[in-house]
């Protein structure tokens, strides 16, 4: 058994970003993965816009990332946690593939893990004209040709974003859309959109995508393009906190602007938070605010202990 | 009169992230700052806690966010905005000291202002041992003996977390300490903390400070010291707002999480906004929220103006 003032389970950007305040708070935490620290950040080939870095890799922005936590002291860990209990003094017990932890606070920053198409050759091309963001790699298909794939709300609201930035846009839907009325009406208003119901095949290409083959109307087709983006959400993976009794949204941590869930002592960072933009920049702030509530958490426990 | 996507008042991080955003989107903007780019940055001495790049002078980082705005192309000009007028097709005439601008959209993102002590020695060793934020700054106290003056609850809860850091800290007020209670009891469980109803006179020092000089029970005295935290709170400057009705509290824009005020196409990032945690990262996230959601405010005009 071990124990920590601070639990942070997820070493990617929020994590990171919440053990480095933590320490500088003079706080002892304990930085958890059952992956090598930078989380998604480790498979983003670009990131062009974390304010102050320009172009930079995923991968190389993991290393700074780390490398700033580790020049403050953190201890990162490997560790799945499976499950946490909210023991009757009001201290979390964490139980991972490898040992128990004990914790007066516990910070989440778990990300969460995109849906994917299944086509043949979206894991090929991921980073490399397969993207499944468009707020954070859109800019690179400026002037291109690129497709959505999907059919809810929220690929309508990217390709939106798209629109303003590619040559053409083809929105290919298999299933009826399911969208705001105004936001398909936005949508409809670029004459650089067309839409397609149809099915996709697999997603083509040698180095980078050149095409996007479906079936449509009965007959093949292959859109020659760019970009590829399958948006069919993401999911958040929360089955470890059932316990806890915390309030979640389809697996997203509800949490307020300090980062509180309804839990006292525990907080939500980062992408696997109920939220609209999930972006790098976003997640290093979440783990600031969630790292001040914390520190303020437990040093409101002292009055209880002394 | 210029017109433009965006304009974009203040050109600290939260309105050079915002710009970084919407060039990306390939948005239209324009930065305006009566200052240098850079905003309160350029009065940090040295950042410890924005994720990713260790310890760096607030000058440097100033450049690499500007530079960084500058690769996408974003203009930045001199301004000093007098006022908004919100039109009524919906868009803001902004008038400066140097012309007029005509934006669909605004984001103000121009900071605060520290309230000031008014001491001798506060200024000569601002970022030399003066500091306004705990957060920012404590950690260059660890183990050093610090000083806190002011007598509301900010101060008592920036206490707290210096408390935490210091080898001893003093928590010198000249009024009535008015504080939530439980902060009070938790500021109180430190057994480092001793409080002075004193009037501060003078930050003493050479090159750093050295002592803070106070008259308590009708003597002089100093106490040996290396940090000076004068925690009167923050001001915001939101008299060029008058005219769009915007709702404010204290000079604080009051944003929901999307960065939006109650007032269509205008949006609030940094500093400026009422919350809780001032930091350059949370600065650079609300900067990213804001111009996200400027962007689908323009895209959903498109639907009016077609």
């Amino acid at each position: 058994m071990k124990k920590t003032e601070v639990a942070i389970i997820g070493a990617g950007v929020a994590g990171i970003s919440a053990a480095i305040y933590l320490k500088r708070s003079n706080r002892d935490c304990l930085l958890l993965d059952k992956g090598a620290p930078g989380g998604k950040l480790l498979n983003i080939h670009q990131i062009d816009n974390y304010a102050g870095f320009g172009p930079i890799s995923g991968m190389e922005l993991a290393g700074k990332l780390f490398e700033h936590a580790s020049s403050f002291g953190v201890n990162y860990e490997y560790g799945n946690v499976l499950s946490i209990l909210r023991q009757e003094d009001g201290s979390f017990l964490l139980t991972t593939d490898m040992d128990q932890i004990e914790a007066k606070s516990v910070i989440v920053a778990t990300g969460t893990q995109n849906k994917l198409s299944g086509l043949p050759g979206e894991k090929e091309f991921n980073g490399r004209g397969v993207s499944y963001c468009a707020t954070c790699d859109g800019n690179f298909f400026k002037g291109k040709d690129a497709a959505v794939i999907g059919y809810k709300d929220q690929a309508v609201q990217e390709a939106i974003y798209l629109a303003g930035l590619v040559n053409h846009l083809y929105f290919v839907h298999e299933k009826e859309i399911e969208a705001a009325e105004s936001h398909m009406d936005t949508l409809k208003s670029f004459s650089n959109v067309s839409f397609h119901q149809a099915t996709p095949l697999a997603i083509k290409g040698e180095k980078l995508v050149s095409g996007l083959l479906v079936k449509e109307n009965g007959e093949e087709k292959e859109y020659p393009l760019s970009g590829v983006f399958p948006l069919f959400g993401e999911r958040s993976s929360s089955e470890f906190l059932a316990n806890t009794g915390v309030s979640l949204d389809r697996g997203f941590l509800i949490c307020n602007e300090n980062m509180e869930t309804d839990v006292p002592g525990l907080y939500g960072a980062g992408d696997c938070v109920k939220k609209k933009l999930r972006q790098v920049v976003t997640a290093a702030s979440d783990g600031a605010i969630a790292a001040t509530s914390a520190v303020s958490y437990i040093h409101s426990l002292r009055k209880k202990e002394n």
